[in-house]
């Protein structure tokens, strides 16, 4: 049986940056190393739309969450972490894990919190030192409109804006420097299409003068280690040499198809699978969705059906909900390599699944709508 | 040009291992991947000789070496720390960042720290929460007998005994349970034959009560997590996927060699390339020789020579020396994946430069050496 991944993370890695990944190991203290890891580097800048460094450590992308905390505040200073899902509550462990203290402002999951919400939030306080945002919340499938809201903190406070741009990045703009963000992160099974086990983070003047007055312990992510290597253009511990190498590799991808068609491809296929979804009678779960992935609600009577289950053993790996909307949901991923094509199968075993449940739906509706509305947008 | 890497880390990996990383990747919360990880964790317990869970990490060694110090002692705690080269020196600046009062015990580089001098150290002062060693110095090739020194602690002290393996594991015989060693780390670019990204960490029963006790911020390190996610056979952060697919190819050769076969392998043609580099009249660092890697003193007439960039020109990729030994030592590594027939390039390469520079030895007396003392050693 073909499988064929529609997780958000890992997200299928194109062919050739597979194979790339199988060459002979380099040595990460080479020549040849040494102008991959810079050619990375400027693409990456790309990506984040920074002019600052981007950095690479070796870890899953909750090492750079956890970076982004340890190197910027000290315990006991104030932040604001707005939680409307796994992933930000993450952010709130984060902080108590090192003595930060979080106000913690909850989101029903797959709510996008607004930039009025944080206009109002800001009046009642302002003197955070930092205030944590999800770009893109992975587990609601719900985007923020970070530009707006970074807007609104830049107007109301001096905290620094902490980013997780980790189902963002690749996916949908993210302008660090024209938006002001301060630290952004991402991890690379995401937009960045290689496998786990890199994450990235960028540092803006602001973050790197708040780092250099952090008293956290730390190590092997303190940042001020990798900041120095970059000059360099090293890393301070012994890399991922084959991820970095197959990175190349992925951005290359990027940078021909060209920023702006990739984040065009991904609201063209988000759009056209949201409407395939709601096509088939289903609802979504976010009220403002991320280009990223789908999350849609399972209705009452599947809910014991195992619709995502169903589709797993048909080859089509989607995601299940997770935390309190595990068996609620399930999430369809358009993270990174994918075309309208792959998307067809996606919607068209969904409805296998649908049609064996009796679910009450015009059988070939959700593919006919994919197709349709993909052509109008591309034609547009 | 062929390119040969003979450096302790990254070592070569072997051509199946790098070929099954480039296979459609997994989801990590999958029955296929999860199978993977069971069969990996099981063999990680005879790599480490121990009955108890062999932790995977998604980083380099020194973050596994980050949790042993984070998720065993508290500021304050007084440790004792054994550092004969740039890694010893790590274990100490590790306990700096956490607070933990390390007594930084500096042992000329190349020398082992041996039995009597833990005996005399511990004599005068034996109250440490923990002592810190280095089984296999990879930046001077020196080798402690950390069987002895490991009966000399018990005898002594209530320290917890934490060990870096990080280029003896799969080198030479390291037996965590028979030795009493309470943390035992390692990393995946050594040893165990795969690219870097993975770092692995033992905890004896001792270690684990000390965890619980420990009051560090630690959120991607707490190792409090991994252990409860190892029950489900999971990891609590997205692992390196296809690291660990490709360390499940690695294991399965160690294996079906034998772990037994693999130390011996090691040990021979360790030995073997000693007795070569000492016939072409160069001098050893270490006077206790790890068998993972052979760091060769550059004599003063070839001081200006640069050997080492010299054989790097030639394809034949050794390492330099690091920190206080740069430009003093290079270091030729037969830790992982090598033969004798691999050997041979690094000591014919190494003659060839040495002949270029007119040094005073019989040609062809390294390869000869090379040949005959490995297959007496075989042959006994």
């Amino acid at each position: 049986m073909k499988i064929r991944l529609f997780t958000p993370g890992p997200t299928p890695v194109p062919e050739k940056v597979m194979t790339r990944m199988a060459d002979p190991i380099l040595h990460h203290r080479t020549k040849e190393f040494s102008n991959i890891f810079t050619e990375v580097s400027e693409i990456l800048k790309e990506l984040f739309q920074t002019k600052e460094d981007v950095i690479i450590l070796t870890s899953s992308g909750t090492g750079a969450m956890e970076a982004a905390v340890a190197n910027h505040l000290n315990p006991g200073d104030e932040v604001l972490t707005i939680e409307g899902g796994k992933f930000g509550e993450r952010w709130g462990e984060l902080c108590e894990a090192y003595g930060v203290k979080a106000v913690r402002k909850a989101v029903p999951w797959g709510r996008a919190f607004t930039p009025d919400e944080m206009r109002e939030t800001l009046e009642k306080k302002s003197d955070y030192k930092a205030v944590f945002l999800t770009h893109s919340e992975t587990s609601t499938g719900a985007a923020i409109d970070l530009r707006k809201i970074s807007e609104v903190i830049h107007a109301k406070s001096d905290a620094l804006i902490i980013v997780d741009g980790i189902t963002s990045i690749g996916a949908m703009p993210l302008k660090m420097d024209a938006w002001g963000l301060d630290v952004v992160i991402t991890g690379s099974q995401k937009g960045l299409m290689i496998p786990p086990g890199l994450a990235f983070i960028a540092l803006s003047r602001r973050a790197l003068k708040a780092m250099e007055a952090c008293r956290q312990p730390r190590y092997y992510f303190d940042l001020r280690k990798a900041v120095k290597s970059l000059q360099s253009r090293t890393t301070p511990f012994t890399p991922a040499v084959t991820l970095i190498t197959g990175l190349l590799e992925a951005l290359r991808m990027i940078q021909t198809e060209g920023l702006e068609n990739v984040w065009k491809r991904h609201a063209i296929l988000a759009d056209s699978t949201r409407k395939a979804v709601r096509a088939l009678g289903l609802e979504l779960l976010a009220d403002s969705p991320s280009n990223a992935l789908t999350a849609v609600k399972i209705p009452e009577l599947l809910l014991s059906a195992g619709i995502d289950g169903r589709m797993k053993a048909k080859g089509v790996i989607v995601a299940g909900g997770q935390s309190k909307l595990k068996g609620k949901i399930f999430r369809i991923s358009h993270l990174g390599y994918y075309d309208i094509q792959d998307m067809f199968a996606a919607i068209g075993t969904l409805e296998e699944v649908l049609q064996e449940e009796n679910w009450n739906f015009e059988p070939g509706t959700g593919v006919k709508i994919l197709q349709t509305n993909y052509l109008r947008l591309i034609r547009k």
